[in-house]
């Protein structure tokens, strides 16, 4: 029987390659951190501090997290957490966008089940599916919009929520560090 | 305007103290180690090492990491990551049990969201939405039954999916790291 020592010399082991479905979203590996501006017609326009991290462990998804913080307190403010993958198709052309599925926790007590399309530059994935926990305000939708530019990502984050229609909620830009 | 360094000295500033809402969850906070068995109709039983970690940030809920490996061949198995929540009701009965949302994200192309209870040492969890990207094995349903018992933290948890009805499909004993 493994020890708890085991467990923790097995956890630290050294990670294995990219899965080859995985290299459209090589460029996203990293950690990135900037800041951006967030507003809602029900709340008071903010700026946040923000860092995300992508990740991988050899197997065909990429870990993600993001952590904002308040620009102005500092404090704490939103984190997601959740996985991306990209949907394998041997028949498909090189030069064809990548679809690529992502699923986030929100603990604001939501889930958001996604899926889009990699083309280029640009990455963009619309809700399919938003859960909630019966404490959780309503959000009917989101949609996402990154561009990666080498060493600089930046998106705009659309959302339906609380009966307003789907409109631009959040904007940032992120550095890889 | 705030620099990437700025926003890297944000996000490593201290956490502030533990909302008061959390402090029935306050013993799952830090990181847990041990070791599981999976087994289902459909695949061959296995053995997994197992790292889970709790934390929180000062806000409402805590944040919830899980990774496990293949405990002959060492390499990465599952993952799942979300965030765990206390459902706020001054009028709650101090002896009553504490109500528990959850909100999960797998790299399978799930997401789970749960509720249940916490009642003395044990916490119990059932899905109230699975959903599931379009490339994702269907899963119906997840029960997740812990017992907290000071430094040892076990679990069962039971799954509906491809057909099969609602079933044992892991238990586990972590030791707190």
């Amino acid at each position: 029987m493994a020890s708890a020592g085991d467990a923790e010399n097995a956890v630290a082991e050294p990670t294995p390659p990219l899965q080859p479905v995985l290299e459209p979203l090589r460029g996203l590996l990293g950690t990135w951190r900037g800041e951006g501006n967030g507003s809602y017609p029900t709340i008071e326009p903010f700026r946040y501090l923000e860092e995300v991290r992508f990740w991988h462990v050899g197997k065909p998804f990429l870990g993600y997290e993001q952590r904002t913080r308040d620009a102005s307190t500092r404090l704490p403010s939103h984190t997601e957490s959740g996985f991306w993958r990209v949907v394998p198709d041997a028949d498909r052309d090189a030069d064809a966008p990548t679809p690529i599925e992502m699923v986030l926790a929100h603990p604001s007590g939501l889930t958001e089940v996604s899926a889009g399309e990699l083309a280029g530059r640009r990455l963009t994935l619309s809700s399919l599916t938003i859960a909630r926990t019966p404490t959780a305000k309503e959000v009917t939708a989101v949609e996402r919009r990154f561009v990666l530019d080498d060493d600089v990502l930046s998106y705009e984050v659309l959302m339906a929520a609380v009966g307003q229609p789907l409109q631009l909620h959040l904007t940032a830009s992120l550095q890889r560090v």
